[in-house]
């Protein structure tokens, strides 16, 4: 039974943090049926898990970190739950260290799960203060577990999750990373940050769609979470000697969205692996910025904490401008940005990751121009923004 | 940035409860990045909610029964947790019917989100006994939610759920149906089966590929459960005010998933809808059983209990015959069957759902009588096979 072959339309570029644009070769991918127990697919589970580990600089050897790479269906938020579920012990205390609203997320996960929590907030538009962080685990010994987000999407920024891991250390604690939109995209050594536990997903920096998240995982940390998980399903420990035991899922996996993904970190590693892909990150991140202050804009971070992941900017300060109208005229030339989510200022967010380079940011410039023209809101109509 | 095109080679035929083969159509439909708070993939998500409701003959007003679709990211086990997890309250018990693995899993869930749990157990073969479950209802007025599995994958066996949801609603329970392999095959009217919660997932007889779960919910039950969820990712409540507030899921959804899915339901309106699809599922059903029986093969369980959707055959008696090798040498020859798992007999499993037809089933036949010569198996030499 065949089906008439569907000529794909042209799709809008998405200038989010995920889902994002990705290659024609990722999604072609797809083009698949395989059995989820099959040996092919049982190959491609292993490859990946083996890649992924890599990414983070490390390997399974002793010598090389100790870490393993579980998947987990559903998305990010699930593979953090997934990891807060799982290894924090029921007498355990949980540390999340907050500059925005996925610190808060944690928080709140750890909340709803019952765990005891402690919250270390900072302002959204800065990094938390080490010596904050150093302070709180000096002064609650029954804290037990760290958690801390790479580069907050909710601003943009990069937080130094190093110095943190390295203080978590210190005092025997273990650390959860959220790297959602920085792994793939930004390096980062597992070992040197100290990091227990790293989650990202498959929609962001390895620029596949999404589907399912993954956790990088020092295994002398994984191997006394047994039994510890809240849930069934996202039990991150079972999951893990599922996959050690017979090379499976315990349960269905989204077998589509893992054929992408293995194609997706072949892709990244003719790009050069992370270091390649961090560099056209920064070219595209350096004409968003060049195009955008030419415009008028202005960053919502100062330069020094700004990633070249996602980054927000401060609405004009113009009386026709409006966001609904500025989003649906852009989306309607093509290009897809994303509202603002940080608390105390009225923003836009642009990401840059996903299949788009240089060029597509200057066409994305170009259509924001226009699109200020359209709606009467250029500073030449009045002096300058801010 | 483009791609080289790449042509899919020829997959085998899946024969499994799922992941299944799906159509070429369906497949194309994820040949697109579309943004998840896009208007265009909000258009979608709603369609997708309407035309579930619909497939189980209610719809969303009071006069339909008052159902909504709500859609969740993960594999169906994700679904089931989300729906358990959310929905019995704290002082809640609930009584789970097991004849076979995925009613021994619900129960598992439960256990581990720390739910009372009572378990009625009754032989794999055997369909629940519904008098038994009206004893224990009666004798347990502590219950309060009744769950079922309607098509148990371990056998293949259909259970009488209408009778089940009926005995529940007399002691003032809430019904909970795992119609996972069932939905989209087997005409359902959760009115009348006094359905409070259905779930299903993306990958069986709709159709589609994996990557979520759906529930089909009562809305007079789910509008009391707020805040009961043990998980913020799984909680049903939420995410179904979230569907209803902005249409979008609270966390990246699988898009491209939800493009195959939205493709595979006009497919299955294309075939006449539930109706329809079970017709061919039938058929090939029937083709199977008579190819088998040819073959000298003794289906499990006993001919009023069997499903359309998956059969469990008897190992044949023959000391040449091995699983492994069967299965093998099967999927060499391009067609992946699934392992038994039923306890007390030794048994594998065929299934007749996803997009294969009569003729498929026939050439799987012809696949598995020459595998049976191949390995020297063939109940000719040695008389019947039991």
């Amino acid at each position: 039974m065949t089906q008439p072959d569907r000529t794909p339309r042209k799709d809008k570029l998405l200038f989010t943090p995920g889902p994002l644009t990705t290659s024609a070769g990722v999604k072609q991918a797809m083009l698949r049926d395989v059995g989820s127990r099959d040996d092919e697919f049982v190959a491609v589970i292993k490859d990946i898990r083996h890649r992924l580990v890599r990414l983070a600089n490390v390997d399974e050897t002793e010598e090389g970190g100790g870490y393993t790479a579980v998947l987990m269906q559903g998305s990010g938020t699930f593979g953090i739950e997934s990891v807060i579920s799982s290894t924090v012990a029921p007498e355990g205390k949980l540390l999340v260290i907050v500059n925005g609203a996925y610190g808060q997320r944690m928080a709140r996960i750890a909340a709803t799960l019952g765990i005891r929590t402690v919250k270390l907030c900072c302002p959204e538009d800065e990094a938390p203060d080490v010596e904050l962080v150093e302070q709180t685990l000096a002064g609650d010994p029954d804290i037990t577990d760290v958690a801390v987000v790479h580069c907050e999407t909710t601003s943009g920024i990069l937080n130094p999750i190093r110095q943190i891991g390295w203080r978590a250390k210190q005092h025997g604690c273990n650390t959860i990373v959220d790297a959602m939109s920085s792994f793939g995209g930004v390096p980062i050594d597992a070992r040197q940050c100290s990091i227990d536990y790293l989650v990202s997903s498959s929609n962001k920096c390895v620029e596949s769609v999404p589907g399912f998240s993954f956790v990088i995982a020092r295994k002398t940390a994984l191997e006394k979470c047994q039994l510890l998980s809240r849930s069934l399903s996202l039990d991150l420990y079972a999951q893990w000697r599922e996959f050690e035991s017979s090379g499976q899922f315990r349960f269905t996996p989204p077998t589509h969205a893992l054929l992408a993904f293995h194609r997706a970190l072949l892709e990244l590693e003719e790009e050069g692996g992370v270091p390649g892909r961090a560099e056209r990150y920064k070219r595209s991140h350096r004409a968003l910025l060049d195009g955008m202050r030419a415009l008028g804009f202005l960053e919502y971070l100062p330069p020094d904490h700004q990633s070249t992941i996602i980054t927000s900017f401060h609405y004009p300060d113009h009386p026709n401008f409006d966001f609904a109208s500025f989003y649906r005229r852009l989306s309607e030339r093509g290009f897809v940005i994303y509202p603002g989510k940080v608390s105390r200022a009225e923003c836009f967010r642009i990401g840059t990751i996903g299949r788009i380079d240089e060029q597509d940011v200057r066409d994305l410039v170009a259509a924001i121009g226009l699109t200020l023209i359209d709606m009467g809101a250029t500073p030449q109509e009045q002096g300058q923004y801010s």
